[in-house]
């Protein structure tokens, strides 16, 4: 029997890690490579994104590696949105009328460094940090890197190629500039930026206010978020436009206008962020972009994967959720054709890329629901009746948000039309006063489906005429 | 008083010698340059794409410089689709319900050679050719270039430079390679390539098949259309997938093929091309694509118009027509803000991109409206009530296609809203059986404009919500 293949992953992020850790248990050789030094032996640095959303897509790949208990003790439960409306009193808006449907608050160092745990404990796997891809001669699976520790150039030579190299990806870059095949390309970046800060923990390590909920204080063009860390603090992030607007990171240049911005947006947030200014003009402004490209493999010698194939921006939570899920697919179609890797990543290509592309564009969606809806009277009407529906008839309906989060098993592209579908049925018979107040709950539902079917119906009359 | 600016603008196709054009007619000091000989001066390359459609947006734009009535001369009238269905009878569909709605054929060299003619006149034009440009330094207005004559480098300096190089804009690039400020940007090709072939003129230069209309071989996935010039003969462009398919340009690597192919699937057509095979090898396969990005515009010193900021694929017949367009537009601007150049540049892109957003889409939706639609039967019927809309209700209706091409006065995002929900209706309407044959015209106008409206107002409350 032909001995597996040497497959060199370029990336020992979330996605680079579960995939080497799950292609290693498949019995092919890695070479997992990693341009940044290795997590484990370095503090960390401020500002980049330090925790992220785990639900239950990302949950099912780590399963299927074999680490999902021992990163559900990483997780703080968040059952549901803290609404802190403008002058208002904060709120707790659900994420499901089910108890068991919640999302995780989770550090990505900690999980990160979780995984490469585990690859340490793999034979077959050999990790190489402060080593960055420069290009990847996609025809010969070869990559060449810079390494940092060195200062020389480095070449490495394997059966297979797969970039997890993420948004920017260098390996993604080669395809680009290729040009002997056709390559589709997008980036598309918002015109709010975002900027990481912090409610730390109090002296004796507890939270400075309710810890298992996502915080939001939505401000229609402006944002502010807070997630949950296990030593008591909250990651907070501020989203904001670049310019062009009453507020924006081109006006806010004094820490007077920093802290007189919170003071009249978010009083209550303020109060319990004693460092803020130092942490907004310390911190880097991040930048939020959607990547879509295609094809996502050549020659059948090279694959993209994770952000470097789809980076989304991070309204759903589901960045991290979306990569891990790519590893369960990619797991699947290797079950049916591996071996023959042209197929393999034809094939994965196909089955996939349908369901990035729509999680990128709910993503985009929820940005707007996030800042601005949230806020919106119709719209809590409708947050108000699918909890009450997933609550009281449960097995009977799940609102957008659970067929994204909740329900590893539908495609986000299903999850998508059918969630979309739901939502503008519901808010136009709200809005037609066709659900009044006295109709009984099974009967509102009734008309929701009947609603939902009849735009899913329309659309696709128009679709295929 | 101050002299108006030195505006250099790069690339003397059809969108940038109509730019040079109106802008030395208000008084601007005009170079021009482009990359490829002066057409006048030399013989043309076969197979680009030799005619274009000329309808009411470009001749809004040509009649703002004042050279509508010479364009007119090159003009082909072609009143309609003529379908040739598989197996079936050539039939016409007409492009409207009202006698003076139609679209021309005409030649892009034709057309631009007029251009330059007029530009001849213009004491404040200079013209360059063969100057390819290869950089452009945005902050301070500096194109650098290689002229193919001497074969040595050379820099151009101006007040203002306009990038009109098409869809691969060297000065895009150099927006793209930029990096300092972020540049969104998406280039998305088709699966399918074009090819372009010829029926030529009978020997008494006449035409060999109805002068008057597009014709259109709609076969599912590949396609063949043909329209007239005025010397008799036809361009024929075949759309086919390159691969992954039945018949692909992968798999047509033969004469038989590919005469074996035309006589089982336009076997009509094939008899009118007594050159295929020969022309079929000879000539390019032409890529299919769609440009979009922002911002257009950087330092209130460079921009791009036309195909640069927004290459569209040609299946609505309005690339030219939308860059003509881009000059009506900017004149505006330029009569609201002249002078004060970062908020002409902001204003005119505020203004301007949901619209090439919008005929970008509606493009990539005729592609398939045309390859596939126009052989359904529910599509058939859908075309024929408008028809009969626009010929007895003239006044009360426009279809899609109509608003997008013969009302220059409605935005193309307008004609799309509109044209979408309106199709959608009467498609639904005609599905569900609520059209019926008894029915009379003004009743069912009014049930189409009502569904209409129900639509555009479900899609309201969905996204206001």
């Amino acid at each position: 029997m032909k001995s597996k293949e040497h497959i060199l992953i370029v990336g020992a992020g979330l996605c680079g890690s579960l995939l080497a850790l799950r292609l290693a248990q498949r019995g092919y050789t890695i070479t997992l490579t990693e341009k940044r030094p290795d997590l484990r032996k370095v503090t960390q640095d401020a500002g980049r994104s330090i925790n992220l959303a785990l639900s239950d897509r990302g949950l099912k790949g780590l399963r299927l590696a074999g680490v999902e208990e021992a990163a559900k003790k990483l997780c703080i439960p968040m059952n549901g949105r803290m609404i802190h409306p403008d002058g208002g009193t904060p709120f707790l808006s659900p994420y499901s009328g089910r108890k068991n449907e919640y999302i995780n608050s989770i550090s990505r160092p900690g999980l990160n460094q979780l995984l490469l745990d585990a690859l340490d404990e793999m034979p077959n796997v050999a990790m190489r940090f402060n080593l960055g891809c420069e290009q990847v001669e996609l025809e010969r699976a070869v990559a060449h890197f810079k390494n940092y520790e060195t200062g020389k150039n480095e070449m490495l030579s394997a059966d297979l190629i797969i970039g997890t190299d993420g948004a920017g990806s260098a390996v993604r870059k080669s395809m680009f500039d290729h040009k002997k095949f056709l390559f589709s390309f997008s980036q598309q970046w918002l015109t709010h930026g975002y900027k990481e800060l912090e409610i730390p923990a109090t002296s004796d390590g507890s939270f400075r206010t309710y810890k298992n909920a996502l915080h939001i204080w939505p401000r229609g063009e402006d944002m502010l978020i807070a997630l949950p860390n296990l030593d008591g603090s909250f990651t907070v992030t501020l989203f904001l436009p670049y310019d062009h607007s009453d507020y924006s990171f081109e006006t806010m240049d004094s820490r007077e206008k920093v802290l007189s911005y919170f003071k009249k947006e978010f009083p209550d947030a303020l109060e319990l962020m004693p460092d803020l200014a130092e942490e907004f003009f310390q911190n880097p402004t991040g930048t939020l972009g959607t990547i879509k490209c295609t094809p996502w493999h050549c020659y059948g010698k090279v694959l993209l994967m994770g952000d470097a194939a789809h980076a989304i921006v991070p309204f759903y939570g589901q960045g991290m959720n979306a990569s891990f899920e790519d590893v369960v697919v990619f797991d699947e179609i290797l079950d049916k054709f591996e071996g023959d890797w042209n197929t393999v990543f034809y094939e994965y290509e196909k089955a996939r890329k349908k369901d990035t592309d729509a999680i990128a564009d709910l993503a985009l969606d929820n940005f707007h629901e996030m800042k601005e809806h949230t806020a919106n009277a119709l719209f809590q009407q409708k947050r108000k009746l699918e909890i009450a529906f997933e609550n009281e008839l449960s097995h009977a309906y799940s609102s957008k948000y659970s067929l994204v989060t909740f329900n590893e098993d539908l495609p986000y592209s299903e999850a998508m039309k059918r969630g979309r579908a739901q939502d503008k049925a519901i808010l136009n018979l709200l809005d037609d006063g066709k659900l009044p107040e006295a109709m009984a709950l099974e009967e509102k539902l009734k008309k929701v489906q009947q609603a939902t079917q009849d735009i899913l119906h329309d659309d696709i009359v128009a679709k295929n005429a």
